[in-house]
């Protein structure tokens, strides 16, 4: 029985989390849950779980009793196990330190925590020797892979959707509405990582992601697009033989593996993978003129340093706005590149940088915008 | 340095095993080389390489000086680390069995010997604490996608390529000629397995092989059409998750991966997979009645007993008849059918009960064309 926390737990990661949970109420208790504002949402979750812990922005109590605790001294308790931070933005980053310093189990799906701050989680996490668990199904899948084999991998390839506007002619994609930019053609996720999948800067994330988790320098991450998402990524051994791992797009196996990991369960409400009616997985190159977030974002992780908190903070904020219908699909792009071409730094990656070079972000992009 | 003998060595996957030898002198030496019928192409290999011990059908001796030494003793010689088993037919069981006998690794690609005697030769493995290792691309995809993971797996899926008549009108594959069947669209593999690979006998021969090597009842074993050759086969975990293995269709890879297991080595000679190149990987049902040799075979595995040996040695004499002109294409499936048909068997799978089963067949089998 694994005791669980999970922060942002009425996101749509928590929200599968728990389902996962209910389909297996012999392997996963849940002892504390944590939210933004959905109060009502996180409400109902506390009257269904045995969750004694909880948190959110509002302030007050919880009907079902539970004590209100900090999401960081919540994910420190002596009787938590692991830890999913499904929160968004940089949100989950203090939680996420103070799990890894406590030594649990920390499924991350709260894939900015890792873009901002690589270096610093993943050195945390080797220090304290807590797992640092993927969650996202392109991570996750070459975790799968690499289960059993010899680390570092010669290669990894990452599958890429392409969102909703893969085959739409180039000049009318800067045009795009919010309704279109989210109506994501495979995978039902969350409004922020929606648009990010369409803009490819989630890939971008990805890719960062991956150096960070397994250690593979950016020259060996390749990404392909895969438009069907039934391949979730790929790779390459020393011999060159090459593994992947497969499945319907459905986000609650990549989280029960993280939950459940080393073990595999069977669970009977996950959709299973059928070779025949997958019956065709194509792979394209990825073009980076349709898609200019994503080489934006292999360059600020490859500048590294200060570079990728920014470039997490400003797509923060330019989705946002997007999103409030304040600018236009196209100017997400400029917006971050312009904030990352005004950014300097001296390299130093440390909690106290990543979080200034945050904040500065976020200054800067209100001024882009109303320039 | 592994020590290695080659049975074999004259055979399509015999001449590979020397190219991966070759390619990392570093690591393999060959120490014998048996061959059958080709005395000139074993010399020049003998004179190539390090062996002392060999071994040919037309007896004398060889120009290096090599010492005769029968196979089934070459196998146990104390400076041996691993055998490969690349004959055909049932030329293998022996020397086989008396190199899991000898606790050595035995790398098996003549999978007639599994076929014909699958429970004798995973039993005597297991007894002598000898590893089995698969050579052949779907049962070795197999293994690497299990590497890492616990078994049984929930289901083995296993990729036939459909051979070279997936798309010729079902009455005209009766009468398709020898040159005809021996064209693999991807492979490029010897005689016999080329003709099992039209009929797709091979491929219910791989399922038989699979259900003994990693203890997967036959109901767990699905086969598809997947005519690119690029996913070898994929596995399916006990939670769902679905892992694949990938490569261009050659054997070298397979074949190294034995050799060297449990390490990965790189080797620059072998290909390697593109994702971009692959483009589209399609799957498609396996049709029965264009390949009545699968559902047969199948039969003769899950019927059991002798029935597997005199599968393996009906197809064997009926598919050299057809490659010298004595039967039809549409005949082999008539011919082992009814070889099958007139068996009768205790369910004794002892060596001795399988290889009378084998001679059995072989006698039946000649009344049976002459009939």
């Amino acid at each position: 029985m694994k005791r669980i926390v999970v922060l942002g737990s009425t996101g749509s990661i928590g929200v599968q989390t728990l389902d996962v949970v209910r389909s297996l109420p012999d392997s996963f208790a849940v002892v504390g849950l944590a939210a933004g504002w959905n109060h009502g949402l996180l409400e109902s979750q506390l009257a269904e779980s045995s969750a004694r812990m909880a948190w959110d922005r509002g302030g007050g109590g919880f009907r079902n009793g539970a004590r209100r605790v900090s999401m960081e001294d919540m994910v420190t308790e002596p009787d938590v196990d692991l830890v999913m931070v499904a929160t968004t933005g940089r949100a989950g980053l203090a939680p996420t330190l103070a799990a890894l310093r406590a030594g649990k189990q920390v499924a991350l799906a709260n894939k900015e925590v890792i873009v901002m701050a690589g270096e610093l989680v993943t050195e945390t996490a080797r220090e304290h020797g807590a797992a640092l668990l993927p969650v996202d199904s392109e991570p996750s899948a070459i975790w799968q892979c690499l289960r059993g084999e010899e680390l570092p991998a010669r290669k990894l390839i990452l599958t890429a959707s392409g969102g909703p506007f893969r085959t739409r002619p180039l000049a009318e994609i800067a045009g795009a509405t919010p309704d279109e930019a989210l109506a994501h053609p495979t995978w039902a996720m969350g409004r922020k990582i929606s648009v990010d999948s369409a803009t490819l800067m989630n890939k971008g994330f990805e890719v960062i992601e991956c150096r960070w988790l397994f250690s593979v320098p950016y020259e060996r991450i390749e990404v392909v697009v895969h438009p069907q998402s039934v391949v979730h990524s790929m790779v390459e051994l020393a011999d060159g033989s090459v593994k992947a791992q497969l499945g319907p797009p459905d986000m609650r196996l990549p989280i029960q593996h993280a939950l459940s990991y080393p073990d595999r369960l069977a669970n009977a409400t996950l959709p299973r993978f059928s070779a025949l009616d997958a019956a065709s997985l194509t792979f394209e190159p990825l073009d980076e003129q349709r898609y200019p977030c994503f080489p934006l974002a292999l360059e600020a992780g490859r500048l590294g340093g200060t570079y990728p908190a920014v470039l997490s903070a400003a797509d923060e904020v330019a989705v946002q706005r997007f999103l409030d219908g304040r600018i236009g699909f196209g100017d997400i792009h400029a917006v971050v590149a312009g904030v990352l071409d005004r950014h300097e730094t001296g390299g130093d990656a440390s909690l106290e940088a990543v979080l200034a070079a945050d904040d500065w972000a976020r200054r800067e992009i209100g001024e882009a915008v109303r320039a």
